[in-house]
């Protein structure tokens, strides 16, 4: 029985027998299932990399190897083992422990991951500035589908002198389901028993004069004997696959590979949610991220009974608007994320999720709305940021008709800095042609769907990661393509757009404030016609944005008043561009960045 | 003798001989090379692309599929065939011919790919929306190593039922030298004659039942008689590699290949700059995009005699620096583009083109700095763009000390629309840490430099695709982290930064206008104390921007002024978000957008 709270550093790990590290990986696992399931967290990716992080402690010491975890939030176990256990009562708690690597956590966590992709990269620059630490780097089978892990691996594959020790963790599973065409070789690599047998008999029935002869036709041999594929076509060392949650062979393994001085892949599968049941049986990967959960049912806490998140809420219109209008829906690696599995189980044939590839994801929008047909293309605040050029150019710039769904948009809470959805409005506040807009409640979300499907432009519908009460809804209810005055008032006028500007009507309303409540529900182009009848109320405004203003409405509603030499007073409630907002749930962020219901108040009464 | 400027349509291809087809391809590399010698523009990947375009219009019906150029420079040849000879006068003129290809310009242009890597990923939208028309992308060497075209050839190959023709045309050699392992990998498939060789010997050797044994280790047996690779390993039909310069085997190939139903890959070897000596032998893409030329000689005729551009100073300073300083310089296949081939051949350790990967070497970069070496990384503006979020995630916000050069910043002439460098102050704008610059002139930009090394953050220097008068310059030279007040003046105060601010300090100075002239050469952080010493002398400010103006310097003092209730009135000249660049000279674009010496006279004198 091992303390896991008294564990001061890794090292420890070296001095255990086999069987003692066996019996680590499954405290380890008991520990992770029963912490995870009170704070909530990523919890299957972690359940299946407990052997992994175990024997890379046990074979590599990290004064001499960089360990990069692809992406972070795999990183339980290696947190763990540095001596973090007693932080996870605070997992991703407002102060408490992030989810992700952070570099101000610990000495041991090296790189920080919060988007997908990035280690192969951040590793190669390692390489190149420090000629002694060779990196480890861990990397899912989902991540390594991305367009920058590719760009990483081909850089990396023509220098024999660099030599990163590259593990795919290949559990079957990212996000969602992982796709595409590099998933389906791992699945032929996958049944490697013929491969060795044939192996075998190979070089028996090989005379050496053969294989003496055809070594110049190198790969073609090569992929005789051995099971040829992409990696050694990129010029690594391939090592799989092999099991990734047996100990022992990992420990031999790696060992193996520690005497490479090539750079070298390995293959290890493992078995996501492994040694909890319903995490292991998870298909859809409801057990990717959790929020708390009953260990013995493996259902969630909150229930949210009677509640909506807005990701089920725009799915439920989709499906309700594909009865009666054709259209596709496109995702990168977010299907369950951003709740599309009934939608995909009723029209399979017009949803695609294409893995983690958001730059794919957006092009080939644009490609179906070239043809004259619709399209919805749905993806978190965060990971838009990845297809920034092509949303500018193959989108805004063509003028293509995509409808671009962005989930998550303002504050995440729990996922933490590198997943804040607050920069997206700047991005496209500098892009041609597009409209940008942000519901103020569901209703109001399935009218600006209606009214994209109506608008022969680019338009965003962002919406927050929040439930809300479940209502009856008109779905044939189309937004008008304009601002709201949602309350009339003679103090001042607060603008904003979102679940916020309802949250701030609320407030005026319950107490009495005599002041205007504007919803900007689109935030690009502006509504001048309203914008121009609140100026002449010669009322001060606040503009309220959960995001880092930066071309968004505030500046756009200052350069309105400068130019048509307006003296009203315009006040900010905005993030500038310093912010680092952390992990914490939604009212713990609230009030550290003065948006709670109180600190709204106060701002309206000033 | 063929009279292309009397080309209707492309379909007379059709009913040439082979002979008459030869013919053909030789009267357009003469017509290329004539006319592109006079108005400049994209020759050698033109030149190397004759004949795989004809035998396109020879075998495939434009109404039955569609042509995708990756990158749409390649499709001069394409643009001769669908009857725009003439406009060759006036190719990247203003008001004249595109070098890229354009919707507007002509129904057989279907996809605007000014960035590369976006044809396959477009291919894949327009199949899913249109199941008659089967696209044939041409796609390069380079292109195809991109993160872009990986995750598009990902999705594709797992769908038997789209059915794209990918042609890559693969001339060893894309912007700069195209490099990576999967270019290494071409290189092994170059050398086909061995395997054809292998491929005969291995089927008479082998005995049936042996071949029949092994046919359930299919990728191994297929790797044995036919020389097996990534794309058979992503799912697709491979053809190659042939010679994609010789029109009869080019013909019967496509012909073939319009039979296939699978998705397929042609690797064609092509000769870039087939025809014209001078290009053939160039191996640093010198003649990849081309000033006007004296075609005897190959030498560009305006010659700049005294002058050097800004990238050629920067690549200067970078080669003084390292003589004291040691750092790394990373481009993605810029090299040749951003002038770093004489650093390259001093320093050949310490600089890496990483090809057309910008995220790799965005995340690369942050990967050396995060080992404390210094880095600088050298990009376009507009291919800057598809790095905003590794630029944003894992340098701005980790607060990496990277020092990016921003080439080609502003307008940029002949390139056009999808190629201006001005979104890239509104995307910095944005994100936390980072410092943003721009200089007035080369001396300031070596200053800028050297004050980048100085400073333990993130830092960009923006500078424009311009020449100017080359002088003796200090490399010591160290700029201060404030605004340069670089003339007083009653009547109003002009601010802005870059070469436009010492264009307007001269024409103040010229026509003895009482104006004040600030350079702003510090866009990120604010100078505050300058401004607030600015606004207290209640004179009014224009601020020049030759961008898109989103949360730049023009908001930032807007915000600034509001925030302190100053009254001086502010205007802008920069662009919206609107804006839709042309391409043409300089100038014509200055007189376009008002930014001749005469409209910023007369804005100054309003």
């Amino acid at each position: 029985m091992f303390d896991l709270y008294s564990i001061k550093d890794p090292s420890f790990v070296k001095t255990l027998s086999i069987k003692e590290l066996k019996i680590l990986a499954d405290e380890i696992r008991e520990f992770l299932i029963e912490n995870v399931s009170k704070t909530g967290g990523h919890l299957s990716s972690n359940l299946g990399i407990v052997e992994i992080t175990i024997a890379m402690y046990y074979v590599f010491d990290p004064e001499e190897y960089d360990f990069l975890f692809d992406v972070g939030h795999q990183s339980y176990v290696h947190k763990i083992l540095t001596g973090r256990a007693k932080e996870f009562v605070n997992l991703r708690k407002y102060g408490g422990m992030s989810g992700f690597i952070s570099r101000e956590e610990s000495k041991y966590d090296v790189w920080e991951s919060g988007h997908s992709s990035t280690t192969i990269s951040a590793a190669s620059g390692m390489m190149i500035a420090d000629k002694e630490k060779r990196p480890v780097v861990v990397i899912g089978d989902s991540s390594i589908n991305n367009g920058i892990a590719f760009e990483g691996i081909n850089f990396l594959g023509q220098y024999r002198n660099m030599r990163p020790i590259i593990i795919l963790n290949d559990n079957k599973m990212g996000i969602s389901k992982s796709v595409g065409s590099l998933t389906k070789s791992f699945l032929r690599l996958r049944s490697f028993k013929f491969v060795r047998k044939a192996k075998s008999f190979m070089q028996k029935v090989f005379p050496n004069f053969l294989v003496s002869f055809f070594h110049q036709v190198k790969r073609s041999i090569k992929g005789f004997i051995q099971r040829d594929n992409i990696f050694e076509d990129l010029g690594f060392d391939y090592y799989g696959p092999y099991y990734g949650n047996r100990i022992d062979t990992l420990i031999k393994l790696l060992k193996r590979i520690k005497e490479n001085k090539d750079p070298v892949i390995v293959h290890l599968l493992t078995k996501k949610g492994m040694g909890y049941e319903p995490s292991e049986k998870d298909e859809k990967g409801t057990y990717h991220g959790v929020p708390p959960f009953d260990v013995k049912t493996g259902k969630p806490l909150n229930k949210h009974e009677g509640e909506i998140s807005y990701s089920k809420g725009v799915s439920n219109y989709l499906i309700e608007k594909k009865k009666e209008h054709d259209f596709y829906v496109i995702t990168p690696a977010m299907m369950s994320g951003t709740n599309l599995d009934e939608f995909a189980s009723l029209y399979p044939k017009n949803i695609f999720d294409v893995g983690i590839a958001e730059e794919h994801a957006t092009v080939m929008s644009a490609g179906i709305a070239l043809k004259n047909k619709d399209v919805v293309l749905l993806m978190y605040s965060t990971f838009a940021q990845r297809a920034y050029d092509e949303i500018l150019n193959d989108i805004a710039r063509s003028n293509l008709k995509v409808i671009i769904g962005i989930d998550r948009a303002g504050i995440v809470g729990g996922d933490g800095v590198t997943h804040q959805g607050i920069y997206d409005v700047a991005m496209f506040s500098a892009m041609p042609n597009i409209v940008v807009t942000m519901p103020r409640n569901m209703q109001e979300a399935i009218g600006l769907f209606n009214l994209a499907f109506n608008t022969p432009h680019p338009f965003v519908i962002r919406y927050p990661r929040l439930y809300v009460k479940e209502e009856t809804y008109d779905y044939s209810y189309v937004s008008e393509m304009k601002w709201d005055i949602l309350k009339e008032g003679k103090n001042k006028i607060a603008i904003g757009y979102g679940e916020d500007i309802t949250r701030i009507n609320n407030l005026v309303n319950t107490n009495n404030l005599d002041i205007m409540v504007v919803d900007a529900k689109i935030i690009k182009p502006l509504d001048i016609i309203t914008l121009d009848y609140l100026f002449k109320t010669n009322m001060d405004m606040i503009i309220f944005e959960q995001l880092v203003a930066s071309g968004t409405l505030y500046h756009q509603i200052l350069e309105y008043k400068e130019k048509n030499n307006y003296q009203n007073k315009i006040f900010k409630h905005s993030f500038d561009s310093e912010v680092k907002i952390p992990h914490g749930s939604l009212d713990d962020i609230f009030n550290h960045f003065d948006l709670s219901d109180d600190d709204l108040l106060k701002e309206l009464n000033k």
